[in-house]
């Protein structure tokens, strides 16, 4: 096996944020709290997990940056947009997620985030108002702001590489529109002609990274870049893309508590999933259309896990509901709960509930770390289009659809693809199988 | 790599289970009723789990018996000891596990099996009351009525080989204490001197097993063959041994659970365990020295998979408390229920509860037949001793602890373990390396 | 105070159920399983209740039976009318409600219960299927054949009294129309004039019952007699009706825990009630347009036990949510759970979870015992119009909205109005205040 | 019926707890932040609630203040007796319960509330380690030295009344010895002869208060004023006491979750309790022998509310079993778990489980207001001996055992009578009968 060649973390990397919410400004004041000691970036894989690399005497235990070059968290560089113009200080209090205590250590590096202004379209998220936004003639138009305002970034801040990052709302559902979707050239003819119905917001932030040489990754359910006019582009530019919707909470713990019913053979009649949430993201998700397409994403999950083809008498007539609840008085504490009736020996039925009192932004901020950290090392790497090993991270994990190519949604799964890739940059060999 | 010899499972098998309770009887009648197309033995192992063998290109999805000759269904023969006189129809209507519409159809083959006599000790279960019992002047004694039931079982029953399996009460805490459990010849010794404050009535089940060629696997926490003197024993005779305790319920879900915090690298500072059952088993465990027995058991679970030396930052200080409760409005349906503190970025405390409602004999009835198959596979293809690669069935699993080994409790280390064993017993390659 | 007169409890009382399903058969059942001693009518308050009457040394704890006449259970006749033509015994069974063993021994009288056929109309309820159907050129010619059905049952089965109860499922929501629903002769006008928007089928239930002098009582949320039109009727012809939806499971125990928050003075800012069920009433209200009916009548509970204008600090802001989920896998056995977010002292959060693993028709069936034979009662003592002291049995329990009037919710007071009822037509003093 | 007279609430009311921790610091911050307008005292009755007066056209809706005189808040003095020498404020941000912001602004007046040296035998609370304690020579030394100390206290503080609430640990349980407890001067001779077997020090506390008239709470449950003796005093000095153990968490929910189940006639066959705590209320009740005196106090809840007697179907045979757990990682976020086994029509079975996610502090803090403005008050109205109308706050009420007569435990029961008692003090008619 030839060894990938992988270039060092040389420089300051920017990480743009779109939206500089509950989650971004989580992500931003641990970051910098973790560089002054002050905090520990729990969660993160790339900050503490540790492999096995070689095999049987060979055998180590290393963290991920002893394998590969990574940016360190001081070469970091922060930037976002945001429909609100409050930086990144008062956004983090506004949002009520950490203590006082917690944010005003780095409050000067926080107040120095000021958001750009957002591209955006009130009617991909009716619920949202805010006026620090972009004023645009067309699509393409929004494309070339967005470009711009990337390389003033870059610029400015003296940054070797950037990688781009969605962290805002779920924006309406937009289908796969073949003779749009389908095709570069008819995608950039779309945004020229400022085909509003079929061009997101967040398709031209992806757009204009990808351009700009940067990773892009989607961390809402947004369709953004999950269609193959945007991996044509990843391919011409050589460039990382990941997507799409971060994997934290009910989907993180579905992912991995299936596994358990798999490998023990227990069927499964039902699973039925609600949650209640009370931020931004809860607020967005209370309009239909922008409930869709989180629904889109989560249901996905047990499919390819629990499949019906493979065991028929166990996950043959599996009924999967999954209930979003917009809920004010929890604000950021999402909460799950989960009910799963499962059988066993001669059919005999039992349950299992689950009742997650998770923290939306606690479980997100660590992702954001690591998918962003991971893309521009897989940038470095030279590997480019859909990352699938950073499925781990993702609650409805990019594939190639167009090619019958499917999801691959069990956590335990989705480590080992994860480990086997960093293997792999690090010169080692990829030795587990995915089953 | 040289391929393992293993025998033919020619002839019929002979599963002779110590208890005739709940658990027993549930496991009978399944099989029984599989055998004549009426119900699924759902949760086995040997019965439904595909594995995959070979690598890439060459791999394929293959069910165990594809992969390895084992005893079919139908070449089972059932004996069992018991307390109580009662045949294993009236014993399995008494449990009220199984509704009479999944017990009638196999009621003659059911009544026909009647237990033998028990070697019993009251001081062992002070709980259990029962006049089915042997009569033995001392242990030695005691250990040669089970021999020759086993004996004139298998002849009677035209066995060609035979497997005993303990699925009966708790016995109270047995401290491993080296003078006698530490070498045959002093366990032997005790035996012949009736030493009944060291000699479990278990043991001598399993000692006599042992000296009949039967693989024996122990379902309580007992620890009948978890003493140096067994192994030896084991070895000599090159008969497999398996232990201790049926993993179902509530540690089958920690066992499977604590996997995903550590794949995600969440941190963990308390799991409380409790649960309430109302069975036999229930009732014998009310007794503080039978219930120390169990707690021994299903403590060692989780500091083996979330490790304090490998990840002191989020396994460094774990409050683990597990806590049962007879409680017989519930009878067989026991239930779990769990609260974990986990924390993630920067520390913050997030909560899961788990609320399993399950059956314990539903869950451990598919255990007694993987594991009686899969110990009369190991004696056929040559592998004697403790065999680890059972432990996926365990709640606290064998290992040489007199060498510093640990016992492995991730369910899906565990899993690997078992693939690998079966790979390598068709055949085939080990290709996944325990991590 | 003048003692009421009430009529004696003499002669047979025909129960004629609309609806033949769970609810309806197990209520069936269980009263005939009764009268032979085989079963035990729990959850009954006109079979297990003793209240105090007299104040002091003068009080004594009696049975409903004791202070007033009640229709024994010895002289009940059941009727019915379904979609489905299937017998009471067939349709218990298939409810897979009661085992079979609590239904054989009543299987002769339940075959002898055969459906009547249903007045339908299938845009009331799209998801049932069934052809045990009236023909009806109008509304006003389903009347007349209801009205036909009880004269010939009554005649047929030498019955004193009749009562009707709905038990059949939820119908599309008819909001009150006042030009139609205002008064009984533009309803009748609405009913000539076969107006099929503005009267549903179960209107023509209720009118063909008042008509034949039958109490009314609506167990499903159905607005039926739950407007001016049939209060006019109901007090021309002196009979009682009641509605509306019977209170079983979430509902139930929502009204009585609210009033646990109120008497403690603690805060609540959220109330989140999410359940699943999987029998036919999941079905039907699974169709957007049937379960806006049940959510109106589900979400009133809070409000009038917690006043937001009695205590703005404690009961200011709540967030009540109320999700209903059909899910097939749980049939008769739904559940319920509830999430609370409450605040003490200084405002300090708090949380509180409930989960009701309860069953419809257990819950229901006594429900459908105690309203026919208190409206039955009812009418003896001359009692008429809307029936408030039945409001301990419903959902969303009726009142003079026109007025002004306000439902009460609260468990404790709809008991205390309960009792009184009861004091009150036994010659009792009612001494306890509705606070 | 003759009014009562209520000498008026002049002059200052001295509060002396026993114990400075988690409890007594939010109940003193809560108090004097609420003088200051800064926090509600949320869960208070003397502060929120409303009671009817008058029947019919006379009802009014008053606060407890607008019919009897009570003490203001802002003539409440604090004062307190601890084993740690730590002041209220030192002690409020140890105990975490309250956040930082809510204690500073009243960190002066907390920081002059300094214990005074506790009264202390290391054998009645072997985890509690502190030197801040007084040096006696027997247990009426003890009594001396703390009548002392009020007497200094009042003068010092220009106090025209004083009353005494324990607010500390859970002593080891002591059994009621007829010999010494029986009488006063039996007792009295114990505390001169020093017999520390019999006479705790809690209750050298409660005896010196009635000497300097003060009334006397028990908020743990130690069976302190439990005793004739005891009675006796507060008889012959004409003084209110009350007790045992604030009602919080789990027993508040029971005790209003069973009136349900009573009102509905549903039956009950198992409540299992389990709880998780780890201040150090929790770390002393690790200990077994203290463990014990908390469980008598929390079992006997139920079986008042549900009686055996009154309906054997439905209470005939209920199993009721306790569970509390030391469990660090909550510190005050006391959590409980309770599964309700109840069943309904025909006996079928059902089940709810309740999770209380509480804050013992928080729900404590207005327990210990109401508690100490209320024997305030009955003193003022010249009530005497155990004060049965404060059942309402306590877990374990006091009631004459000797005389046959028992507790009531029902949350609606125990409202009704301090409604009757304040209505009764206001010059109202009592017109609610406790059923």
């Amino acid at each position: 096996m030839e060894k990938e060649i992988v270039k060092p973390a040389e420089g300051r990397l920017g990480i743009l944020v779109v939206g500089c919410g509950a989650v971004a400004t989580t992500f931003m004041t641990g970051v910098l709290m973790a560089r002054k000691g002050l905090a520990k970036p729990i969660g993160s894989m790339t900050q503490y997990d540790k492999i096995r690399v070689g095999r049987g005497k060979e055998k180590k235990y290393l963290h991920y940056g002893d394998i590969v070059s990574l940016t360190k968290l001081d070469d970091i560089v922060f930037g976002c947009w945001d429909v609100y113009p409050q930086n990144a200080y008062q956004a983090a209090v506004y949002a009520e997620v950490l203590k006082q205590k917690d944010i005003d250590p780095v409050r000067d590096e926080l107040e120095l985030i000021k958001p750009m202004k957002a591209a955006f379209d009130k009617n991909y998220a009716k619920r949202l108002d805010g006026d620090n936004v972009k004023d645009c003639a067309t699509r393409w138009d929004m494309v070339e702001q967005i470009r711009q305002d990337i390389r003033d970034f870059k610029a400015k801040n003296d940054c070797a590489r950037i990688v781009v990052i969605w962290a805002a709302s779920t924006e309406i559902y937009v289908p796969y529109y073949e003779p749009i979707h389908g095709k570069l050239d008819t995608l950039v003819a779309a945004m020229k002609a400022d085909d509003r119905e079929h061009i997101a917001p967040s398709m031209c932030y992806a757009y204009a990274a990808l351009q700009e040489d940067a990773p892009f990754i989607m961390g809402a359910p947004n369709t953004t870049v999950d269609i193959p006019a945007m991996w044509q582009l990843a391919e011409e530019k050589r460039l990382p893309i990941a997507g799409k919707d971060f994997k934290t909470g009910q989907t993180l713990v579905k992912s991995g508590f299936a596994p358990i019913l798999k490998v023990r053979n227990l069927g499964l009649s039902g699973w039925f999933s609600t949650n209640i949430l009370g931020n931004r993201d809860g607020l967005v998700l209370d309009e239909p259309a922008n409930f869709h397409t989180k629904e889109v994403s989560k249901l996905s999950t047990l499919e390819t896990i629990l499949r019906k083809d493979d065991q028929p008498d166990l996950y043959g007539n599996i009924y999967h509901k999954v209930r979003i609840n917009y809920y004010p008085p929890r604000n950021d504490n999402k909460e799950g709960w989960d009910n799963l009736d499962i059988f066993g020996w001669m059919g005999y039925p039992m349950q299992i509930k689950i009742n997650f009192l998770c923290r939306d932004s606690i479980l997100a901020a660590p992702l954001l770390l690591d998918l962003t950290l991971l893309s521009d090392l897989a940038h470095r790497a030279g590997r480019y289009g859909i990352q699938r090993f950073l499925s781990f991270f993702l609650k409805s994990p990019m594939h190639d659809y167009t090619q019958g190519e499917e999801a691959v949604n069990n956590l335990f799964e989705q480590y080992t693809m994860l480990k086997n890739a960093i293997r792999e940059m690090g010169g080692y060999e990829a030795d587990e199988e995915v089953d």
